[in-house]
């Protein structure tokens, strides 16, 4: 169906050397170190790509199942927060969904966000994570 | 440990409408679209988030094995191929490996190699797809 390229580079040591990994579709490179990943170092990190690819993909999986029941999404807006713990291990995802959908009722709502959550590409990727934690608002 | 933040948006529907992710560390909005994902529009989509994300960690864990087995690596490069299927699942990631790490030998290298694959954490949160596949070329 579709396949998408992207690519890394290491070099150096674990604490010492430095890293960057680049898009397939776009230009830049985007660095990343020790200190990005496991501090607080203001550079991009694996965690947070994921982080994007999970919210993404849960936003327009949810949509496509909305548009696909006949309620169409104004927007949908989801925030996620990645966590690595000791290991080290990605333990926990939480994704936090505020959603405007003109018409629908709470409970149709639930039932396709049940759906997408567990049905989404990346959430299937990602069924070995410990937990993934989600938080929706209807905002209607 | 840390946690890392990222977020993304829909608007409208599965087709005619769009998207954005962003990172937590980062200013852009990188905006995508179904075209983007499921055909060839030169634009991002979760599945290259992924892949770099994964090639990324895969690096830099096998930097840090290397590097803890007294062989410091000069360059790793990876690159990344990420499947997407029908369902939609992601249902292969292809890793490339290319490595410059003076004074090792091909079997210890295989070994930290096959350890970081298993091990790495975007490895063990992507233990539910399907198919990950590794090559490598040690260029010393």
């Amino acid at each position: 169906m579709a396949i998408k390229n992207a690519e890394a580079t290491w070099k150096g040591t674990l604490k010492e050397g430095a890293g960057s990994m680049k898009l397939g579709s776009a230009g830049g490179d985007m660095p990343f170190t020790w200190a990005s990943r496991f501090a607080d170092e203001h550079k991009t990190n694996p965690e947070e790509l994921m982080g994007a690819a999970h919210a993404g993909c849960f936003s327009m999986f949810l949509s496509a199942q909305l548009g696909k029941a006949g309620f169409p999404p104004t927007t949908i807006h989801t925030t996620a927060h990645v966590h690595l713990t000791d290991g080290p291990t990605i333990s926990k995802i939480e994704l936090n969904c505020e959603a405007l959908v003109p018409g629908i009722d709470q409970a149709k709502f639930d039932e396709l966000v049940a759906f997408s959550k567990a049905g989404c590409p990346v959430s299937k990727a990602l069924a070995a994570v410990g937990e993934i934690v989600l938080h929706t608002t209807l905002k209607n």
